[in-house]
């Protein structure tokens, strides 16, 4: 691909960014060792990633429809864009039909006529389909269109944007847009210091408040404004953004994916870099799926495959832009944390009381500080005072030399990784001298320092000057946002330190079960249970000793075969809810049982007008905890393996949880965890407890069964898979399989 | 009671004041019509309303422990305490044994010296109590004590804190303290308009937010630092706050509570004045409810009794400060609602979006705009932008003449109740005139407009001077807090709509039941299956057709006149888990049967160790939904109903809700509303309809007996309940009693 320099890709996990500087990250780019490395299901299994760097800091932009004239939209844009070259020592060329020169600069009158390699042409046309095509020809490595009126628009627009991504394609160029902007020309404050976060966003007016925290401090280092995706879509920039040293943290506004493979695949790459990633992601309606798919013509996805797959993968999913920004900023600037404990320090007992039991329920570890430590902290601070965390100063300690020695006695335990000092009054006397002393305090250690600031005013001195003036302390204005960043902060970090791609692991090619597999598929239709368990039985899942038969006389020899007890059950590719129509008959323990229950379901099935194969005559399987596996397939991800408590707990509180293959083992052991259900498989009323293991995988087959056979298999459902006490496995009692 | 007129008692609905001095509330004060009036437990069923206007603006303020000399923290507090004197006009009288004047004011020597009536006695003294007692002689309405060392620091503490509460009634002195602050004497701004947010809290520190409301324009008319509670308590300024037509909203920030009952009742006043409380509860988890309770000594109750306490009684729980801040402000200004529906408007299509998914997901409705409305929008609007709802106006539109028109417009659709502009990213090109033209609509109109000024900086002009200065426009800076803010609003005017008073119809005389009941009780021990079950036959809760036998015979004999089939059951005060030990046998259809069980029964407790009184012989009561309904005691409400699904559904997922006496049908209706399992009642895989009608009166005759009982019984446990199809009632068929 033009313009792209291919290196190796990074496999492994490494060390994350610390500190400005101080990168173990490469600033080489390029795609997969092996770039048509494909997993089972054809998908890609490593993320191309552009090199970008002449995108935002080109040597020369040509500006096609660049104008000069009062009153003209391009002439705003034309100005800020000369006003952007400028500043990042770019070479401007205007480019246009008619004109000698705009704004004083000799035009170019065609894109052919433009003179050796261009970096970046910026299209300020209505039609940007005709200028891409001649771009071909020259040497233009980038393009970035602002036209709309494409897939935003309905099917017409899909229709020529279709035809902008194959010109695209054809020339080697790579394009930001349609329906994009200038944010990525924005004037970026170059005197801030520390790792910066980079912005990606699918609305210009969304990405504004992250992009304005360079107000208040923090720095900013690009902005991947991604309008229509034909081309770069947001998981180009995010593989990018996380090769670069200077990149702390990556805040995502998403409101839908061109492809869910890409994303996972950039995320994965952010992963083993350890670069967070922050996003919002519209969705969690239908109304907001709707709203959001209407505006820039991308997939939403279904919002809980969504959550899994950020989850599997580690992207920080907020809600709101607020805490894109606070979750972004600390992330980005914090140090690896020394240890998982917080403590409150306050000059408010009732400060620390409220924000220790907000955090506590946010599942944040309060350590108890040790006897020593107590001592030591109440050489300072009155005896009467409650210093064990939260640590109470009672206030007048703070104005004076003990202010200080009490923050960096704190910092100094070793199960203290966070402090948090909650100011929700400011009173100048004190709060002036505290937050003096905090930012002190956070330059000379490696550990986090937290400050809410609760005065709803915040113009204070205090806040502004002092708090905001440090790149080291991490300032909020709400307890909830504070709460949010640290966990996100201590769970991404738990979380990296742990990753394990699974994209490393995942199959590249069938297992010996897939032909059998194969065999069995009908196109278009619904198989038997009979079939269906066939299905399982190839890949390994057990499922009881069973035969179809079609006579009562064939019934009783079958039965004699499984062995008694037996279950007998109507089936046919047709049937659904034979249970609620009496067409299963469990416990049948002599010949005349059965001879009277394939009777018995025959009748029903006539009178029901119900078309039969047959009737399954099943070894009956001892008691377990019922529970439910599938496979559904989604818009964005593709095949998505679900596991659930069976019975009234799927029915009533579909108490499922799922996941996006590829996953490992240990992700499915934390489907698990997610039931509400889950104390079921431990062993409830003197229950026994379920083998779990052999739950588990079942839903690795399943996950297997699922990419391998993508193309043939449209829903699977495993209703219910009976996991027996621990020892004794799981078997299929009952499945569902549809095919493409 | 000194110094406080009693009026008359509010009862039935009042219309809640709707703007600034148009309320319907009277400035009479006083308590119940029927002061002594209790219910069958012997608790009151009225608030008591403490005239505390002479607390708030005194016409004498006696100052003991005045000081002017430097360096004395006291010196401090009465320059403090003049300031405030001077400004509400209130003459101001030191009190020293030595000193002859402070700060230019003579001294009286002692508070026995005080000539004449005093309205309130500020004490800065370390042990009030003896000035208590002399005040007593003395005549003096109101007391603070701000001495510490009291029920926040222990046993000892507690006692001296009831020793002053002792000496306080003895007195009848009204006391605000000891362990508070300064806060009620802090400077108002008197130049703001509207109605007002009153605050009542339990840390100076964590009021600080809300009281610095008025610095961005709020009205505050009254701050209440409750303390540690030894006289004046949080239910006392509530209900007076309640009272008072300024006060459009209150505001509370408590760690625990000296009385649930008195909570509750004046949570009812507000609830009858159509007052909205809106109130951070810190306890949400074991740690936050300790760390509280050390902070000023009061009860913290269990969490989810709290929670359901507060929403029976519609007072607004909140988690953040700045929550408390955006909801009260909310609150107090809003006019009553003219419609439910939300409507979203703003420049940018993914800010709608983004707005709109969160805004649903909250559970807000946001009506589609009828098409004549959109046509009518498109006047101003291009037709390719969406204006159902969310309305995008692409942005150009409101930086001229049309801006005001589409919002005037859209407000005046009678399907809206609420407009809310999300302005993400400030463009002063646009968004000046933008809020210019929101607050211009807000003052024409008496629907509700709503900005999230979504900068993070928030010192730009259209931010502070335009959206601040309007009182009319409510001004977030976040979507969270805007959604969760108009929720309360819509919420709260539903709920005063429909609110009636469960106090009004609570029970005042026991029922006949009582006296048969009181027979059964058995003080400190847990009554057997039989007896439990003898009770709820009292109070009329159907039970199963039982006999208690004690041989074999006598179990056929049972059988007989019981009726076969029948459940068997070990009957024993000292027995739990009955099925899991083989207790219980069912579905016995003969004679032979009932021997063998009888036996079976009687061996497995020899082997057991279990002492029996014998074995139930019971009727077999047909299929239904298990569900259980108990009573347990919470520390700060007392009795409390507990009402949830029965089997793996409460064992697993404690999926039950609660209730605090007293409350009538609708509550116990909403609280199979609130059960995850709910739709089991409803009928699932092909079960019929549950008599929800026949649960719900169990309910209320279980909260009838644990009022009527609340000496006696320290636990009830109806488990399972079996409700059977609709119109055939319900069942216990087991039941546990604990008497107190």
């Amino acid at each position: 691909m033009l313009g792209s320099t291919h290196g190796t890709f990074t496999t492994g996990l490494r060390a994350r960014v610390e500190a400005c500087g101080e990168s173990p990250r490469t600033a080489v780019h390029g795609h997969a060792a092996a770039p048509g490395d494909r997993d089972v299901s054809g998908r890609p299994l490593h993320a191309e990633v552009p090199d970008l760097d002449r995108f935002f800091r080109p040597r020369s932009v040509a500006v096609v429809g660049a104008s000069d004239a009062e009153g003209r939209p391009n002439t705003g844009i034309t100005r800020q864009l000369l006003a952007w070259a400028e500043r990042v020592g770019a070479e401007l060329i205007p480019v246009h039909p008619t004109r000698t020169a705009v704004f004083g600069i000799d035009c170019v009158p065609s894109v052919k006529e433009l003179a050796g390699p261009v970096d970046l042409a910026v299209l300020l046309v209505a039609d940007p389909l005709p200028v891409i095509e001649q771009l071909g020809e020259a040497e233009v490595r980038f393009a970035v269109a602002f036209a709309s009126g494409f897939a935003e628009t309905g099917a017409d627009g899909a229709a020529a944007q279709r035809r902008l991504a194959e010109a695209v394609r054809r020339t080697g160029i790579r394009l930001l847009g349609p329906n994009t902007n200038l944010n990525a020309f924005e004037r970026f404050r170059d005197d801030l210091e520390g790792p910066a976060v980079a912005l990606i966003t699918q609305s210009g007016h969304q990405g504004r408040p992250v992009f304005t925290l360079q107000e208040l401090g923090v720095r900013l280092s690009h902005w991947a404004p991604t309008g229509n995706e034909a081309d770069l879509e947001t998981a180009d920039f995010l593989s990018y953004f996380a090769s670069l040293p200077e990149v702390g943290a990556i805040a995502a506004y998403v409101e839908g994916l061109k492809d869910g493979r890409s994303f996972l695949l950039a995320a994965d790459r952010a992963a083993r870099e350890g670069v967070p990633v922050v996003a919002v992601k519209v969705g969690r309606t239908e109304t907001g799926a709707r709203t959001a798919a209407s505006h820039t013509g991308k997939l939403t996805g279904a919002d809980r495959v969504v959550d899994a797959a950020m989850r599997q993968f580690g992207v920080i999913r907020v809600d709101g832009l607020d805490q894109l920004q606070d979750t972004a900023a600390l992330l980005a600037r914090a140090r690896r944390p020394l240890a998982d404990g917080v403590v409150v320090y306050s000059i408010s007992g009732g400060t620390g009381a409220h924000f220790a039991d907000l955090a506590t329920a946010a599942g944040l570890t309060l350590p108890t500080l040790p006897r020593a430590k107590q001592d030591e902290l109440h050489q300072w601070i009155p005896e009467y005072l409650n210093v064990a965390n939260p640590v109470d100063n009672g206030g007048h300690p703070v104005g004076d030399w003990r202010g200080r020695k009490i923050i960096d006695a704190i910092l100094a335990d070793p199960s203290v990784g966070v402090l948090v000092c909650p100011i929700t009054g400011p009173f100048p006397p004190m709060s002036d001298k505290l937050a003096q002393d905090l930012v002190e305090a956070a330059e000379a250690t490696d550990k986090l320092v937290c400050v809410v600031w609760g005065s709803p005013v915040g113009t204070e001195d205090a806040y502004r000057t002092t708090l905001l003036g440090s790149s080291r302390v991490a300032t909020f204005r709400t307890f909830a946002n504070c709460i949010g960043a640290v966990k996100a902060y201590l769970d991404h970090h738990r979380f990296t330190a742990g990753y394990r791609s699974p994209f490393d692991e995942a199959p590249r090619t069938p297992s010996p079960s897939f032909r059998k597999a194969q065999a069995l598929m009908r196109p278009g239709q619904r198989l038997s249970e009979h079939a269906a368990k066939q299905l399982l039985r190839a890949y390994g899942i057990r499922v009881p000793r069973e035969q179809l038969v079609t006579s009562a006389a064939a019934a009783v020899r079958a039965a004699g075969l499984v062995g008694y007890p037996v279950v007998m059950k109507a089936s046919g590719a047709q049937l659904a809810h034979k249970t609620e129509l009496g067409l299963v008959k469990v416990g049948l323990t002599s010949a005349s049982q059965v001879r009277d229950a394939y009777r018995d379901l025959t009748d029903i099935a006539r009178y029901e007008q119900i078309d039969l194969d047959g009737v399954l005559v099943c070894q009956m399987v001892g008691k377990g905890v019922e529970m439910v596996v599938g496979v559904t397939r989604d818009d964005l991800f593709g095949p998505t393996v679900t596991v659930g408590l069976g019975g009234v707990l799927v029915e009533v509180l579909n108490d499922t949880a799922v996941r996006v293959p590829p996953f490992g083992e240990r992700e499915a052991r934390s489907m698990l965890d997610e039931l509400r259900g889950r104390a079921l498989l431990d062993g409830v009323r003197g229950a026994p407890p379920a083998d779990v293991d052999a739950l588990v995988e079942v839903v690795l087959r399943v996950q297997r069964m699922a990419l391998e056979l993508d193309g043939d298999l449209a829903e699977l459902d495993i209703n219910p898979l009976m996991v027996l006490p621990r020892g004794q496995g799981a078997v299929a009692l009952d499945a569902l399989a549809v095919c493409r």
